[in-house]
């Protein structure tokens, strides 16, 4: 408890390098449960490889010297009590949940990082004034039901167990049942809903190879993107390709190639990080010597803005309608997904850019362009994200990797800041 | 025979009134054949409706006057022989098959205008000079088995009984085999390849609304355009669409957009019957917030003139490698059919242009977007088509459609060209 009283923690080279590998043989430890036979790492909520993850993450955070519980959710908490009983829980931790056949980093590299963090302050430490969590929420991807945020938002109070959405995965299983089968949702362990959290902080992958590309080890996110996306429907008529005289045609896929135009050219004069994406497109009837004669696509546009984003896609419906009538289509464009950004705690990310500067670490501010809890979590209390670079940004993959040393880095991030709120 | 030394045929009013509700009592016959429970008419090479069908034909043609036989590939024709055995025989007709739910009218009607014209020549003028036959070729659409023409081809030398291509169906079985299961290929029948036809003319519907939206009658064709189509591979990044910027991207369904944009905007300036089309895409990994890595599309393009054809396609690479160049992605061009043009007899064709001047028929000169078998036959011997209106273009499909005025009006100018022409 040598540097309880100091400003900084002055993490010494030994503990670095523990912590370095002790990063490493978490990561590797923790994507056992649920390794896919077609490589990745598939935890599917509920299911028996996601269960034996947070039985194992359960019985590490004991070894840790934290108190583990879980919520009636499966939400499993790790706690570092403080002597200050009244003061508001810090919290930090992330999903540990995976997408069919993802990597080992997405997700679990936030619960893992608020571990040894956590462990690092209590064996060096000791006691902080404040509580302090680590969480690993049970489910954020949405893979294996067709919601997300299933961890946090029963936290926030967004779901409740009383009424579990009708939802059932590919094989007709409801949530209700796939929870009752973990032996969750049966009042046995404690109620999901928290209103003692003070802050939240949550460590991830970027996910982007903006960090890479621009050689920094740190971003500090500085909000979560809104998102919409609307599946476009495009008549025209499907005619013979060959009968057809050019003049004579209401090609759809034609029109369609026109909005992607459109989307692709008004995007790249938008501030960053405004982004927008046609991802799936379907032809029909397509087939080689037929005009289309209909196509559907999806659009998703995403930006740190809600008026902004609005605008865009206010001004998306009325390109595509000019496009579709100059073209004697019919379109429809109906939106599916509102999402609004979430600003992240302007004071929170002061103090993380200060602790970068001291430590001399290359970071940068930035906006996450991918959802995550913290979008969440943030209507509750003050929040906000570390990111550490993700190699070639990929990430949902097998491939997905990140550097032992920008993790470990990401871990003394988190420590330092942990040290100088709760201690 | 009171007309057979007139230079006109002067078909009475009751004859012609027969004639239209014969050709519209045989198209419902023969579609009985092949009729499919979801609609429309499905006879698929040597199926036992197919069989049923031309067997149906056969016994017609005899009951019509005419001398059914068939050659061992199974096309069946109807002779009404010629008292000069020396000259070469006029081939009218056209093929049997269909393809999968198609229409009643593609293929059928040329074998019945062909019956019916015949039969009124019979009838009416007797015997005549040079032998007549109409064909009911056994092979055109390609729907069974992965190749075209196998009726014509069998014809002209461009296939042949002692080679049989070794192509399956979609239960795996083979051309042979299906032949000899409907009783053919085993020199039961004359041999498929002749050289003793002089002239051939094919009747059939449009396929397309030209005619209909130009309120012509009667389409001479010029010729049948070439076709070339290609398979365009166009390789990218598939990246998350939240989190790379714009600026980063290498979307391989934007790229796919500005090739289809090109295409259509290039094709717009050429001549008719240029016509070009991309009818098949196919995206990956073609998810919602996935950009696009890579996109697979068709380009079908068709001209009347082969060195147009070509400079095009050659065009359509430098623009696709420079596009495909300027974004970073990868772009492969595989050409996979390649078809020339086939011009169609101009002395033939004027003669038809005479005939429907002198019925006072509106008419036009035309290309034919779509193959047929006069393509083929035409390597042989000059040969010409005539095109009726097809209601709304609609073909390949239960709702085809032409009016019994027009399908008459068709046979009459047929049977006037064989009165001049045998008589």
């Amino acid at each position: 408890m040598g540097n309880v009283h100091k400003q900084h923690l002055h993490m010494s080279e030994s503990s670095r390098s523990r912590l370095y590998s002790d990063i490493e043989e978490a990561t590797e430890w923790l994507a056992q449960f649920g390794q896919a036979a077609e490589g990745g790492v598939t935890r599917l909520l509920y299911t028996p490889a996601w269960l034996a993850a947070q039985q194992a993450l359960e019985e590490r955070m004991g070894r840790f010297g934290l108190t583990p519980y879980y919520d009636d959710c499966g939400n499993l908490y790790g706690r570092l009590s403080g002597t200050d009983r009244d003061a508001g829980v810090l919290l930090t931790g992330s999903h540990v949940d995976t997408v069919n056949c993802g990597g080992k980093f997405d997700g679990a590299y936030g619960i893992l990082a608020g571990m040894l963090a956590l462990r690092y302050l209590r064996e060096n430490c000791g006691s902080p004034r404040r509580t302090i969590e680590v969480v690993s929420f049970c489910e954020e991807e949405g893979s294996r039901f067709p919601l997300t945020y299933w961890g946090s938002g029963n936290i926030v109070g967004r779901y409740s167990l009383g009424a579990v959405p009708e939802v059932t995965d590919k094989e007709g299983i409801t949530l209700a049942a796939a929870m009752s089968g973990a032996g969750f949702g049966q009042k046995r362990y404690r109620p999901t809903e928290r209103r003692d959290i003070a802050e939240f902080i949550e460590l991830h992958i970027e996910q982007g190879f903006v960090l890479e590309k621009e050689n920094k080890t740190i971003g500090i996110v500085e909000g979560i993107v809104g998102q919409k996306r609307f599946t476009v429907r495009l008549k025209g008529a499907a005619n013979h390709a060959g009968t057809t005289p050019m003049k004579y045609r209401h090609d759809a896929l034609a029109g369609a190639g026109a909005m992607i135009g459109w989307i692709e050219g008004r995007a790249l004069t938008q501030p960053e990080p405004f982004v927008s994406t046609v991802g799936q497109l379907e032809v029909s009837p397509n087939s080689s010597n037929v005009i289309p004669g209909q196509v559907c696509f999806t659009v998703d546009v995403r930006d740190a803005v809600e008026e902004r984003l609005a605008a865009f896609c206010l001004e998306l419906r009325q390109a595509f309608a000019a496009i579709a009538g100059g073209r004697g289509l019919s379109v429809e464009v109906e939106e599916w997904m509102n999402m609004p950004p979430a600003l992240m705690n302007p004071a929170m990310n002061s103090e993380l850019a200060a602790i970068c500067e001291a430590k001399r670490l290359p970071w940068r501010h930035m906006f996450s362009g991918a959802g995550h809890d913290t979008q969440v979590i943030s209507r509750l209390c003050p929040s906000t994200m570390l990111f550490v670079p993700s190699h070639n940004g990929i990430s949902h993959s097998p491939l997905e990797s990140s550097s032992t040393a920008d993790l470990a880095t990401g871990v003394e991030v988190l420590a330092e800041w942990l040290y100088k709120r709760a201690y």
